[in-house]
């Protein structure tokens, strides 16, 4: 391998380059710096280039990277990333960032177990100011780092790049109402993906919308015209058409009034596509001091015709076909899409149902819900707080709402699910997908919490079906409950089970053994339960025959049953997609110290206390040695050799 | 008791009367709208005079309540509450609304245990449409409201009061961004109480601001002067002073723009005490179609003088004299006041040391520190979420930031703890007061799950502290510790041991015995080992010696110290001030059964899995048998008796 400096080359040398020739040049921003101006629009194109190229082969966040290349560009080619901090919200758009980071070599791993994640990370590269995933944060984190250079005395320059939907979340607009009264100097780059002109994102957008469309000066002409009437010779000149209204309007309102209003100085709509624009525009307000919101206008999918007509779909993906723009599907019923047929059904039977989503319509699987239902389909836009409380306020006044919802963000709303759902003890489903192990999103993205904070709430019921018959066997559970209730289910293909997507109610809190053994009872919970068959599969050879129990319930627990099994086994393992620390073993800890069934010796089998990477779920679950391969070993030494050995 | 039929009088018996004489003829909103429009200040200042005397006796929300009179009587006079849905923001500014519907003889009950709530609860009365208690929730649940009635095909209307500093908070912004684009009918009245005049809460306070002092139109005037005097003929118009700029600009410019680009109808500013006002513009609205928004402004504490010039201290507060003013303080320090000090002197040591409030500093012992150190003390507003994340921010990039917060209020940042402290690894600092059971706040205030939400996290440490000067080591320890620390600590006071504000830092992760004992262990947490030691003295009647221990932390725990434990003892004793669900004891059974500890039997006492309501501190342990007394001969049993028996 080459090292850097044998690799670089003189700007003559580079000057009659193109396409990934030129971008085999390109090994820090420095590089960047170097260029011709002429040569970046060049630059972009290769990356772009790159950029599909590489994730046809692995997958990942296509669309949204592909809108940022001349943004990423314009700021590398002004900025000085190691020293000014920029913070790319959500960071699914931070590729092209990567790639003028030195991680372009590195680009075949990304998302891959050990590989470069998709995600900015710290721990990656000094060009990586902070982690990002989940929306929303950056306006907030740049804004501490901006104080804490003002207080150490530091000059560099801070900055939050934050699209129009992630605007939306009410973290980011906490963190523009307190930059704005501050004197810091501090950069808010608006990406206006053009994804704002959908009505469901709100007011916010709406109002971007008619930034750009030129809307916002139409009111104050028409305005403008009724008062100058009134007055005796301006009247004259209004009538005659000799005072041109439009014209002053322009100059008297502000494009982002809203903005400015709020205490920042706003530049735009730019070009997010215009190189020049945008190297102008930073390097002006690079000088300026206090708040400043540049909004820029960029195009999601921009070059890849496939992504450019369908951007949802080429937002964040696996595998595809780069010229056809095909994407590899697997055949089978995903939990995603089991819940969306089975929700249908629900809204069919029961005309009170109604399902919120927070800008995840496609993840979650309520399309065919959004297209049949569409009074009773809610996107609330990137605001999981807002959808819980909107929730709270369906079911109390008579409605059944399911709200669909990734593990990984009803954290953000875990205060409106203690406070507006449980203690008001109202029934809302919290549909939860993306539970347990993500995968390739990473550690932002694990479903690795929600046992722990949802089995300490009052009024809550937890559970986790272990195949799709009984993901729709618990949601008609949920439908029958007079209270909230809560599934979680991973980003997975189901077993193949048949299933319909109607079911009898499952009685709540009762586990379902599925094997009567001796001696041992696997306790599993969720997707663990085909990994708890497996495992004693396995442990027929050290002699063992396990019980196997779907607990179903985490809360709930199955009490009577763990009491049963207690009088006729003496080892109990648990078996959980989620960490260890609160929670289904910790429950069924709980439990046995409570019923004083002290004799059973239990072993716990799930994540461990710390954070959780990348990967795929094999793979992970591999690392932590949960795989029944791993698992049926430990066991079969727990339970038939010294107490303390495993 | 008289009945309701008994007590009704003619409005001819009514006309004359003034004072307590009046409000007691008013036993439901009917009644206010019997009455004549002349009594309607009348009855304002008896609701005053009533509210003043009552929460002088048993202590409560005052300012705020004072404030809210005349807004209360005027959507009583328009409304029909029964029908029509009111959403009353935060809650601690419904007493007028109580008094009048149908609980002003419960009032000397209010936030005593089984007596009336502090906040709005569907449980005590019809006219109570939802629970709150938590700031900013109100647009949110009161749009889910209407959008229900709106599938109902129901017409009443809906409304959310919210005041200017629930504003801030961003889960009242994703409501309002929702609202606008709607179609719904829907009413957010926005009760600018005057705190917003603070610059520091924010942006959107700073407009509310200028709007109410008439700044919005001057930009304007001054860029329409610029751009006419460019017209010829116009500009001559303009500098004789012909054109009055400033009638044009008021004219064209709505007061409250922002809002109408959200999508709202604004109505405003009203004056908040003026009953005429209040009813016309409320009778006017509520025939109109659509999102609207109506801004009223009160004044805090209005008509109670030490109450109008200290609404902050008369905010909220204990028994006070009524005619004085004075507050019955007790001598001593609480936890509150020692953090407080203690952060001071931590600021002194060590420059990188910032403080971090969400609209709290004298609830969370801040205001020294503000004083003191104000270019490292930021109050972000009621913005919990921001508030995590600027410490992130912050300690990313050198400083060490501490986030004075309550328990509960920490809820509502639960994601931003995962995503950029946890995951990140950053030293922040979060001192959890009003950790463990609250007192008369009642259930949305309850300090009882954070041990369950900040136990799954990776890296973080959780301890709680004894007594004070446990509570200075542990803030010392957590500035010695290199990544997130969280220490939890109740509204009271301490138990009077001498402590300076600084002390050395505590080893993590270990537990402190206080008393070797034999056979049983009691295993304490905060400030129930102040319990724990007063159980072990009453055990001593039982024959029974307890090893009594003070854990401090309970991530990591001391596994080391419940080894040696379980050498040497039969029996464990946890005892938290916490749900049971996912808590100390919990960790405490896990790591009994990690370490193959299975001869130990392990009792947990905590609260149980239920909303846990209003009351002293000692009511609620006591409803629950938590207290000493009660817990003594339930151990005794437990560890004497046959072990299922307890």
């Amino acid at each position: 391998m080459q090292t850097i400096a044998e690799r670089t080359k003189s700007p003559e040398e580079i000057a009659p380059l193109k396409g990934q020739d030129l971008l085999a040049t390109i090994h820090s921003p420095t590089d960047v710096k170097a260029l011709s101006v002429e040569q970046l629009p060049d630059l972009a194109e290769a990356i772009r280039e790159f950029l599909i190229d590489s994730v046809s082969k692995t997958g990942g966040h296509l669309a949204p990277n592909l809108g940022t290349v001349e943004l990423t560009i314009a700021l590398h080619r002004v900025f000085n990333s190691l020293e000014d901090k920029i913070v790319w919200d959500v960071g699914a758009q931070a590729y092209p960032h990567k790639i003028l980071t030195g991680r372009r070599e590195q680009f075949h791993t990304l998302r891959k177990f050990h590989g470069i994640s998709g995600f900015p990370r710290r721990s990656e590269s000094p060009h990586d100011h902070f982690g990002t995933g989940h929306s929303s944060t950056s306006i907030s984190v740049a804004l501490g780092m901006a104080l804490a250079r003002d207080l150490k005395g530091e000059t560099c320059n801070v900055m939050a790049a934050i699209g129009d939907g992630g605007l939306t979340g009410g973290v980011a607009l906490e963190g523009l109402n307190h930059a704005g009264r501050l004197d810091t100097n501090f950069l808010v780059i608006l990406n206006d993906n053009a994804m704002a002109i959908s009505p469901n994102l709100g007011g916010w957008a709406s109002y971007l919308n008619r930034i750009i469309t030129g809307q916002v000066y139409n009111r104050f002409s028409e305005e403008l015209e009724k008062i100058l009437l009134r007055i005796p010779a301006i009247g004259e000149w209004v009538q005659k058409g000799a005072l041109k209204l439009a014209e002053v309007c322009k100059g008297l309102m502000i494009p982002g009034l809203l903005f400015e209003e709020l205490g920042f100085r706003y530049f735009g709509p730019i070009d997010g596509h215009d190189l020049k624009a945008l190297v102008d525009t930073f390097e002006n307000v690079r000088q300026l001091k206090g708040p400043i919101l540049v909004h820029v206008l960029t195009e999601k999918g921009r070059g890849y015709k496939p992504a450019e007509s369908d951007p949802t779909t080429y937002h964040g993906l696996s595998a595809f076909d780069r010229v056809t723009g095909q994407i590899v599907k697997r055949p089978g019923w995903t939990y995603t899409s089991v819940f969306g047929k089975t929700v249908c059904r629900m809204a069919e039977k029961n005309p009170d149902v109604t399902a919120i989503t927070a800008a995840m319509a496609p993840g979650t699987g309520l399309v065919e819900f959004s297209e049949r239902f569409p009074e009773r389909f809610f996107d609330v836009a990137i605001a999981e707080q807002h959808a819980v409380d909107l929730a709270a306020g369906l079911a109390v006044n008579g409605k059944r709402p399911v709200v669909a919802i990734y593990s990984t963000f009803l954290q953000r709303a875990f205060d409106q699910v203690y406070h507006d759902v449980c203690i008001e003890n109202l029934p809302v489903i919290f549909a939860m997908d993306r539970a347990g192990v993500i995968g390739a999103d990473g550690a932002t993205h694990q479903g690795l919490y929600d046992i722990a904070f949802l089995r300490s709430m009052p009024n809550m019921v937890l559970c986790a079906p272990s195949n799709e018959r009984e993901l729709v066997q618990m949601l008609w559970t949920g439908l029958a409950h007079n209270g909230p209730f809560a599934v979680r289910y991973p980003r997975i293909f189901g077993t193949g089970v048949a299933w319909e997507p109607e079911e009898p109610p499952l009685p709540i809190g009762k586990g379902d053994v599925l094997h009567e053994g001796t001696r041992l009872a696997i306790l599993a919970l969720g997707t663990m339960v085909e990994f708890a068959r497996e495992t004693a599969a396995l442990l027929a050879s050290s002699g063992l025959d396990p019980t196997v129990v779907n607990m179903r319930f985490v809360k709930p627990l199955d009490r009577d049953l763990l009491r049963q099994l207690a009088q006729t086994h003496t080892h109990f393992v648990t078996y959980e997609d989620h960490v260890l620390d609160g929670g289904f073993g910790g429950a069924v800890c709980e439990a046995l110290e409570d019923e004083g069934l002290h004799d059973i010796s239990v072993m716990r089998l799930g994540l461990p206390d710390r954070v959780i990477e990348h990967g795929s779920r094999e793979e992970i679950f591999g690392e932590y040695g949960l795989l029944p391969s791993q698992v049926a070993p430990r066991v079969s030494r727990f339970v038939l050799n010294a107490r303390f050995a495993y």
